[in-house]
């Protein structure tokens, strides 16, 4: 292997050389190459694009009539083309090699002498349809890629090469996105912004002003619509994407990669710095929203997309351009992959020069909203180890159509797994033979439904009656949020999910030394003088160990827990009661035991399910839930500690800690105050104070168990005796 | 951290230097470590156990009087006081520190206070009780650890401390391992070689050659039983387990640890050259039977146990010793931890210094039985590559009380997962609420049973009746067994499973240009002249995603798919019939597809089921599995083709060939001969003769379509015309 790095390496110096003997570029890059301590991952991106194209000088190309839908044979070989051509661009800009500019100019030809002809795709979608492909989000991501190609080669093209191509597929192609489809061009949506890129690339590339001029301020060139308007809009203050990370990549990749034109081309217009830089977050905040590497999946998202997809290749590489940020790299070595931009090459090379730190995964409040005034995503984390305990909540406003009805719903990791899960998309991404690779029926009828998540159900139903429109129009109302050492802790409500209830929810994650290992506080309030059903879920990960009440999986059959609303996917698999207003379940995943430990109004049933009933197609992955429900005329609450403890070892066979540390958790109100105590079996005591209010000077007080307790503010953690007298 | 790594480094080099001064070891090991490019991983050990007995050092000792079952406070702290005086002992001797030797001394002191006094455990296991643990397997495993320990330190006890543990504390133990356990001492079984190994090291450690003799040659020293009777009978002749690498590994720790004390007191024994190297061997084999880092899952296995095991640390340390073979140094780095044995730090030391070459994980075929004469492990691999397709064929014999009831059942593995799979064992080792952490109630009847495997099940009775004696009795008869380039193929057959049918299968790994990867030829055939039901399940790990019949599951009811032999605890979920005599089932693992095409007798249904039905206890894992099902009054046979085919990519969003290759798979019998023509949707064939006999000369004729088929010897792979015109 190292042999056959030098020999890579030596090759490459050479041919460094000589693309900057013929195109006249700085050495630069070829001497940080030869002093390089390790192979930079660049040489390996940039071998394998030149090995795939000088593979395709040899094939006939291949250029199909539109046919298949997405995951289809036509529709895989023109994303493959386009690929190809901005890989050919790139490597002429990069070597010189007349052959790749040719190879690129004749596949670009090839396509202007079919594109002109070619209507509406056969199987075009009814919204938004494109002519290559199904849906014209797939035209303008092909428009982007081969508009930077030829961006590229266009210097090396005859002329009338490139006045075929200009005039029959860039032009034809752009005025298709542009005039042709208003109805997405001057949406402030991300199939927006994809438009707006494409156009103004090929704006740049072809040297048409006014394409860059519509793509920046819309079709009537009013700056009511067009990118700046989508950069205003469609990400948070913070830098949130309200379709949640899934999208937020996808997003980003035309946002970033038309941003650099922006900046290459009219440096004046300063596009990286407006809005506080919000693109530049918008990259972070990407990469903050994952966990293992993985994004949060929630709303429609597919659960193994994360922080190594294309599009993050780019945005990483531009965030380390503009910052410098060491961290980045430790990102980028997570990513394992580069593309062939001169950023990528100066990450892949600082990585290789052993510069990397490790990312700051940090503890934060994502506002959601373009004024950031539509709930909030809270990620908790219990340290900057991207596999520690975090904790994510989501209280943000709906996130369109690809928004999931789980408002005040959370997810919970630990170790680098999910504990406490959400089910993300119902859809097998490409794959035919599940419905064609689209959303499947079931990501309406169950993934996006409350009962899919971690959140309240009343009475059976969805948020907002499960319907997206009223969804979008209300957001949770953000209360406290706070990151200390001990206690990091979230507050949010919504009132109009349901019409007479209000949900709040208060989310804390504790370290005390009673609990080796910090904890989750849960509160889940609802308020309500109306008498109802309360469902709250824990799609728990992991196999049940114990519970503290009589528990029996039914034996001979199951049925399904509901008719509709997405309790008809939930095989109702056994139930038990609360013992004394106290719920407490345990399970195993990998090396560590978790358990929920809940004090519930009287007469709590914990119903126990698995997702997989009314599924005749085997659409739906098998994963178990418990769900407390109580039925109540008044306020109810269910105040739970989620505690990790313990350790499974079957390597070295032990195993300690299986039973929870928690003996009891009471929910004690006082008047608007709440006071939530927390006692271990071994005596301890912790207490997590939350007031009715979020003034931070407000002074309150309340009687636990004769004692007077008083705090300044919002909250409060006491700690336990054992923790105060430094027991750690 | 390199600084820390600095500092680390010098004090353990001064800390040799004062250990060479005081106890006049040579000085090699501390220039060694000197001059290591890197930190060796013995030097994490060695630091931690330090750590740890200088905590110990600042505690009381703990000896508290027997109460718990295995995973209980009493039955860990023991087990954890051992490992202290075993640690405390390596310690003193690599060091020469007084108070390591003061330690083990008093630890072993406050022992010897109080065993003599110590009846039968309160918890104790029906056969073989212990006094310090609920059954004296662990107090083997006890006496193992502390006689060494013993020996370690007492040349530094004074001589009344010595007196008092030889007496009270070993030759107490010791003798109610040995004259006062003879069911156990002199059993041909693991239980007997951790006994007379923790005998013989006592005897070793205290000076009793009587003690020795016993323990090699049994209770009377006749030689009939003990150690060296236990090395002619626990391993085949290739180094094969009879009770599986579960256990295997287990077994091997007192026979290496043992093994290396009797070449270091009596090397005239050649103990290690014995039996044409077993020991050497059985080390070996079982890292062979192990896939990503865990072992193959046959018989009573818990999961996740794999190579890095600690007896495995032990034993990869003496086979480098033995062998030098630095493959076994990628071993230990995947093990990547290390025990305070000389032959650890080398090991440690030259993976530091960079020798490691990869581990030759090879295709084998393990014959079982004392004489090599009661069938085979047949292990297939795609390649060296532990992560490449593998194919586990259990054509072995019972396995005694841990086997299971799965003749020429087969587990496929590849890609780094588990494809279709065996459940292992039922059982949460040492997880208190899951029965006491004993096996469950469920690994009798469900895992042990037949339809719990990817075996043959007749009428619904598990293989031999379910009993383990009439088990005991019969192994499998194996044929042909070859590894060549492009065909690994295996043959066995059993006639006493079912009183009146003979169960044959061959399997075989094929490599031909038709298929991008191998794919797997599974020929199943039963030969009755009585009329049965034959189930054939393939327990398929991923997420259905097509069918070549109708399929829909089941969607408002589950019921058990039958009353016993395992078949309760499966939910029929949903059925099919084949089409045309083809079934044809594809699921989706990760990034990969898989297909199971199968020739199978008309009428034949595929029953889909999920395991969890009458399971109120939620002891068992949901997994799906489909089972081709026939009833026929003559022979049947199942000729299936598992072919892993295509890319699930969601990173970079594509995928491809998500629908298998294979359009048909026919199995044609010419008297005792066979072919299987495989067809794919591009129009290649592949066949595979297989001969009725076994005679490497014999010439073989058959017509296939019009065509004269001829080859001699048991089996021949036809290829295709694209791998025969070199298209690969």
């Amino acid at each position: 292997m190292r042999v056959l790095a030098n020999i890579v390496l030596v090759s490459l110096m050479g041919f460094f050389a000589a693309a900057c003997q013929e195109t006249g570029q700085e050495t630069e890059q070829g001497e940080t190459l030869a002093n390089t301590p390790r192979a930079s991952g660049f040489d390996t991106a940039l071998e394998s694009a030149e090995n795939k194209i000088n593979t395709q000088l040899l094939l006939p190309l291949t250029v199909p009539t539109p046919k298949d839908a997405g995951g289809g044979y036509t529709h895989e070989k023109h994303k493959e083309n386009a690929k190809l051509i901005y890989d050919a661009g790139q490597l002429f800009k990069l070597t010189g090699e007349q052959k790749f500019a040719d190879f690129a100019g004749k596949l670009m030809t090839a396509y202007a002498d079919v594109y002109p002809y070619w209507d509406l795709h056969p199987a075009k979608k009814e919204q938004s349809p494109g002519r290559m492909f199904w849906q014209n989000l797939n035209e303008s991501w092909w428009l982007l890629h081969v508009a930077q190609g030829y961006g590229a080669v266009k210097n090396a093209l005859s002329s009338e090469q490139r006045t075929k191509i200009e005039t029959d597929l860039l032009r034809n192609m752009a005025e298709f996105l542009s005039d042709g489809s208003p109805e997405t061009f001057d949406k402030i949506h991300n199939h927006g912004t994809w438009a707006t890129a494409a156009v103004g690339l090929t704006g740049y590339a072809i040297g048409d002003e006014d394409y860059v001029q519509q793509a920046l301020l819309g079709l009537d060139k009013s700056g009511d619509a067009g990118f700046l308007k989508q950069m205003e809009k469609l990400f948070s203050p913070d830098g949130y994407y309200n379709e949640g990370p899934y999208y937020q990549r996808y997003a980003l990749m035309p946002f970033v990669v038309f941003a650099q034109a922006v900046e290459q081309n009219d440096p004046e217009r300063k596009i990286f710095e407006r809005r506080d830089r919000i693109l530049q977050k918008a990259i972070y905040t990407t990469i903050q929203q994952s966990y293992g590497g993985l994004f949060f999946p929630i709303n429609d998202a597919i659960k193994d997309k994360g922080i190594a997809t294309t599009e993050l290749l780019y945005g990483v590489a531009i965030a380390y351009d503009l910052t410098g940020d060491k961290g980045l790299l430790s990102i980028a070595e997570a990513q394992d992959k580069f593309v062939l931009t001169p950023e990528s090459r100066k990450v892949a090379d600082d990585l290789a020069a052993g510069k990397a730190e490790p990312f700051d995964y940090k503890t934060m409040r994502l506002r959601d909203g373009e004024n950031g005034t539509e709930g909030a995503l809270d990620i908790i984390r219990a340290s900057s180890n991207p596999n520690d305990l975090t904790l994510v909540v989501k209280n943000t406003s709906q996130g369109l159509g690809h928004g999931h009805f789980d408002k005040l719903g959370f997810l919970l990791y630990d170790a680098g797994h999910e504990i406490i899960r959400d089910y993300g998309a119902a859809r097998f991404l490409n794959v035919e033979a599940k419905y064609g690779g689209h959303y499947l029926a079931e990501n309406n009828s169950f993934a996006k439904q409350t009962i899919a998540h971690n959140a309240l159900i009343v009475d059976q139903t969805s948020h907002f009656g499960g319907d997206t429109q009223t969804g979008n129009k209300y957001a949770p109302k953000i209360g406290v949020f706070a990151n200390n050492d001990d206690l990091k802790i979230t507050t949010a409500e919504i009132d109009t999910a349901y019409p007479d209830v209000t949900i709040v929810r208060t989310m804390a994650l504790v370290r005390d030394a009673a609990f080796p290992q910090p904890i989750v506080i849960d509160l889940m309030e609802a308020r309500s003088k109306a008498s109802h059903q309360y469902d709250l879920p824990f799609y728990y990960n992991g196999q049940l160990t114990e519970t503290n009440f009589e528990l029996r999986g039914y034996a001979t059959s199951r049925e399904p827990l509901g008719n509709d609303n997405g309790y008809q996917y939930l095989w109702e698999v056994g139930k038990g009661k609360a013992v004394a207003g106290l719920s407490q379940v345990t399970w195993l995943l990998d090396r560590k035991f978790y358990t929920v430990t809940s004090s519930v109004p009287e007469s709590t049933e914990i119903i126990f399910a698995e997702i997989g009933a009314n599924d005749p197609n085997f659409n739906l992955r098998r994963e178990p839930v418990f769900i407390l429900r109580a039925t109540s005329d008044e306020d109810v609450s269910f105040a739970s500690v989620i505690e990790p403890h313990g350790e499974y070892n079957p390597i070295v066979e032990f195993t300690v800690d299986s039973h929870p540390g928690v003996k009891s958790v009471q929910h004690l109100k006082f008047g608007a105050d709440h006071y939530i105590r927390v006692q271990t079996k071994d005596e301890q005591t912790v207490g997590l104070a939350v007031a009715g209010e979020m003034s931070k000077t407000a002074e309150h007080s309340i009687e636990i168990g004769g004692t007077d307790v008083t705090w300044t503010g919002p909250y409060k953690l006491f700690h336990s005796q054992k923790h105060t007298e430094g027991g750690e």
